[in-house]
C-alpha cells in the first residue's frame, strides 16, 4: 500500500507498545479486526514522531477473498482523518517495503515567517532569520555521494553501518517558504533533520560549508547541527527498481 | 491590512460580544493594545464561523508615530498561528474596506475523498459521491450576471436588497478535488455555501441545471439546495478600484 498521513499527533510510524498511538499500530489494529486474527505490517521508513508522509509504503500479509480495493476501502472506513491509504495492490510474496526500498526522498520545510504559512504551519519549521541560500547550496555539495554519515546519525548506539549514498539536495525558494529535498538510498535515524539543522547553521553564518567536509573526518555527532523540528519533514516517495 | 487566517477555530470575522472569539475580536483586542485606547477595525468581508480568508482587507484607523511595518511587526508577534498579516500601509482617511469594496472573490473546495485529502482536510468539504461536472457547469450559468439572490440568502430576515452580480463562477478539477471559484460585486450571508450546495445537488442528480432560473422567479429560500459547510469556503480576494 501507499498511503499518507498528517504525522502532528502520532508518535511516528513504528509501533513500540500495543498502547503506542502509531501509524503502524493504526493499521495493524484495523486489519486485524478485518482479518480476525493478527496482521504485521512492514513500513518503507521508520518516521519519527511527528514527521508526515505523502508516499509511505507498507506492505503485509493476509489470506483473504477480499479484494485489494475492499481492503483499502475496508482501511479507509475505520481510519482518522489524517491517514489516508492512496493505493492497495497485490505484490509478490517475497516483496518487502523495507529491504526491497533502492531509494528515498525526503522534503524539509522551512517557512519564513508565521503570518505567510497559516495554512501549512503544521508541515514546516518557522525559522524567522535570514538565511544564505548560497553557502546552504554550497555546503550541501560536501554531503552528496557515498559518505559514513555518522556524525548525522541520533542512534549513539548504532552497530549497523552508517555509510549511505545520497544522490541529490534540491533546493526551493518562493516568497514564504523554502524547500529542501534529499533523494538518497536510505536515511539514519534523524539523519535529514540533522542535515537540515547543520545547512541552517551554514545559512545563518554559524558555520562555513567547508566544515562540512570535517563531519565525515571526524563522524562525532556533537560537531554537526542540531536536529531540526520533526514538523518539518515529510517523506515523499519510496523508490524500488 | 490583507490578511490571511484559518477559520476553524473561531465564530467568524465579527466581533458581536466583547468575549466572542472571533478574527476582529483577535486583531482589536492586540491594537487597543497597541494603542492604549480602544480601536475598531472594519473587514470587507464578514465571514461566517469556520470560513478561511487568504486575502481579507481590513482597517482602522490609529494616531500613532509608529511606522505601518512596526505596527504590522506587533500585531503579528501578538496573534496566534492561526492568524497573520500579509501586508500593512496607510491608506487616504475615507477608505472604507467593505464600502469600497468594488467585488470579491471566495472559493469552495470540494474533496472527492478524504484519504486523498490528509493535508488539506479542514480546508475543504469532504463529499465522496461522484459529481456530474458538465451539469454543475450549465447550472452556473444560470447564476451569472445581475439576480434577485433573494433565494440563496440565509439571513431571512434581511431588509436591504438581496440584488447581487456575479462575474464569473470557474470550475477547476484535479484527481482528488472540485475547487468552484466565484467572484461577484458582493455576497450575501451563507449565499456562496447556498449557491455551492445547489450546485451540488445539480452534480447529484437531484436538480436539473434549467431548475436554478425558478429560485430567481419564486425567491424562495426553501427551494435552493442546502447551505454547504463553512470549512469548504475561503474569501481569496477583495478588489477596489
Amino acid at each position: 500500500m501507499i498511503l499518507q498521513y498528517d504525522g502532528t499527533r502520532y508518535n511516528g510510524w513504528q509501533r513500540q507498545r500495543a498502547t503506542d498511538n502509531t501509524i503502524q499500530g493504526k493499521l495493524e489494529m484495523i486489519l486485524t479486526k478485518m482479518a480476525g486474527q493478527p496482521v504485521e505490517i512492514h513500513g518503507a521508513g521508520r518516521t519519527d514522531a511527528g514527521v508526515h508522509a505523502k508516499g509511505q509504503v507498507a506492505n503485509f500479509s493476509l489470506d483473504t477473498d477480499r479484494t485489494p480495493e475492499e481492503i483499502l476501502h475496508y482501511i479507509n472506513d475505520y481510519l482518522p482523518d489524517d491517514i489516508g491509504i492512496l493505493y492497495l495492490s497485490v505484490v509478490p510474496p517475497r516483496f518487502h517495503s523495507r529491504l526491497n526500498a533502492t531509494g528515498k526522498i525526503y522534503q524539509y520545510r522551512i517557512g519564513k515567517n508565521r503570518a505567510q504559512n497559516v495554512f501549512d504551519r503544521k508541515y514546516m519549521y518557522i525559522h524567522p532569520a535570514p538565511l544564505d541560500m548560497a553557502a546552504m547550496k554550497a555546503a550541501s555539495q560536501y554531503l552528496l555521494g557515498k559518505h559514513d554519515f555518522k556524525a548525522f546519525c541520533g542512534n549513539a548506539r548504532m552497530k549497523k553501518s552508517t555509510v549511505r549514498t545520497i544522490y541529490s539536495i534540491e533546493f526551493e525558494e518562493s516568497e514564504s517558504e523554502i524547500r529542501i529535498t534529499y533523494y538518497g538510498n536510505g536515511f539514519l535515524q534523524y539523519m535529514i533533520r540533522i542535515l537540515t539543522g547543520t545547512l541552517l547553521e551554514v545559512g545563518e553564518g554559524k558555520r562555513s560549508p567547508e566544515s562540512i567536509q570535517e563531519l565525515f573526518d571526524n563522524l562525532d555527532r556533537s560537531l554537526a547541527g542540531a536536529t531540526a523540528p520533526a514538523c518539518g519533514l515529510t517523506l515523499l516517495e519510496v523508490k524500488y527498481d
